[in-house]
């Protein structure tokens, strides 16, 4: 990639945050190649210009930059180190920009392994939800090296609002992973707090109305308080995913070293929403649980 | 108290808090009489044209409406119905507000006891701490009968921004202990976060930065997270006051047959905290328990 020409582009993974952050990269009229497991959901891309590549090293392999946005560490592996991988295309130059949230450990790994083609790996989960990413005011979170951070930021200003390099390959993805024990612990926060309004017999949209404005409030309550008192289930950020972040959590703080008995107790509480065929709700479904603990 | 007269008023409780709310009535040129257990603390008041009284009792004497700030359950009881309390001068059309934040059981026990000699209670707690009383930017919870409310309420926007009529009596303090659900359980995320985010080697501020402005966002994250980070433990609000409110919480959750377990053990990290003699430090002090916690 060089500076004074258009970067040729690829992102991999076209899913509900992939595909409207890849629409706006064409929007902004770079070149843009795109893969993605099943092909129809590359369909209304490729109708406004985009390039179908029949694999992430067929992507790659005409790309400047390759952007990824799958769901799991196991996912971002396959991707990058599968048969048919962006490593296959890896080459010094090449800069892969991971968006899914996955093991800051992994990617520290992935990262070495690229870094030894050549290749640079920018870790950069996202925030914001698909609202963020169909408005493009995400916050990104990017690890890795300061360099190619700032040749691809140009790029992720097109995709978000918020981006912040915090630190070196895997920072990006702890800094979600701390974001994540945010949105869960205050979440819970909120679940206590509503319980306890409503068995107590207050007006619980009141009582948020007088409460949120000062040192009680958050966004959490702001945004998903009103759906817990309406009963609305509707996934904003489903429990599935949640789930899986605060896997993520868990395992990051055992390798720090730390205990966190909060996220603990509301990954189990999360789990157990699973259980009840409840994953594709959204996070606010934790106040079921939370209400209906037995005294 | 007569809607046409400027009504007459009284304070009792010249801490931290009442001191400048009573202030705030004496600015806005209310007669006012004051009582406090130790005479100092009404100097500056008196010296500013307020009128001393040897007791709860002569306070409410002379007053259409009296406002009460002290500290805990039993000091509203003493206030109230102690040998020289504020029962001794009830009679029909006084008006007693409590701005103390005590149990919503006795409250209601409290109100009942009033009403039969004619006299109104209105539990009033406040949020917004030291800074809010001053500035007359305090939230103000208010329960009980619609009517008292309605008379005080021109009093209470000379303290207080957000002024809400939650509902019966005792329904104030129970919006205040939901208040302090949110306030103490999102403090904890904060806590459990930044753990995370200090021993998996990000820079802490830079984390702040980077998830504030989203769905990870809070007032405690914004206020408490920096000093967290500083080392600064300068109360804000005190160890010992959140540790008191929340017993009430616990108390309040078990009277509506409702187990809050996050709340539980975040008390119990508070008590731990006033066992290592540091009752008197600001509620940010949580951190110091959550770091240390034995992985």
């Amino acid at each position: 990639m060089q500076s004074s020409n258009i970067p040729r582009l690829a992102f991999i993974g076209l899913g509900i945050m992939g595909r409207p952050m890849a629409g706006h990269l064409l929007s902004a009229e770079y070149p843009l190649v795109v893969h993605n497991r099943s092909k129809s959901k590359a369909d209304e891309l490729i109708s406004r210009g985009a390039v179908w590549a029949e694999s992430p090293a067929v992507a790659a392999a005409q790309a400047d930059v390759v952007f990824v946005c799958v769901t799991d560490t196991p996912d971002v592996e396959a991707v990058l180190f599968g048969e048919n991988g962006v490593a296959k295309s890896a080459r010094p130059g090449l800069i892969v920009v991971d968006h899914s949230t996955i093991s800051p450990g992994a990617t520290r790994g992935f990262g070495e392994k690229l870094s030894a083609l050549g290749t640079s790996l920018l870790d950069a989960p996202v925030s914001g939800g698909d609202t963020g990413a169909r408005n493009a005011t995400l916050s990104i979170m990017v690890g890795g090296a300061e360099e190619a951070f700032e040749k691809v930021l140009p790029l992720l200003n097109v995709m978000g609002k918020t981006i912040t390099h915090c630190g070196p390959s895997g920072a990006g993805q702890l800094t979600k992973l701390v974001n994540q024990v945010l949105v869960s612990v205050t979440n819970l926060a909120v679940c206590e707090a509503l319980t306890l309004a409503i068995k107590g017999g207050l007006d619980p949209a009141k009582t948020i109305a007088a409460v949120a404005g000062g040192a009680a409030g958050s966004w959490q309550l702001n945004n998903l308080g009103p759906k817990m008192i309406a009963g609305d289930f509707a996934p904003g950020f489903m429990v599935d995913l949640q789930y899986k972040d605060l896997r993520l959590v868990l395992e990051a703080a055992r390798q720090a070293g730390v205990r966190l008995e909060t996220v603990s107790r509301v990954t189990e509480s999360f789990g157990k929403l699973r259980s009840l065929g409840r994953g594709r709700d959204g996070t606010q479904a934790l106040f079921e649980v939370v209400k209906s603990a037995p005294v």
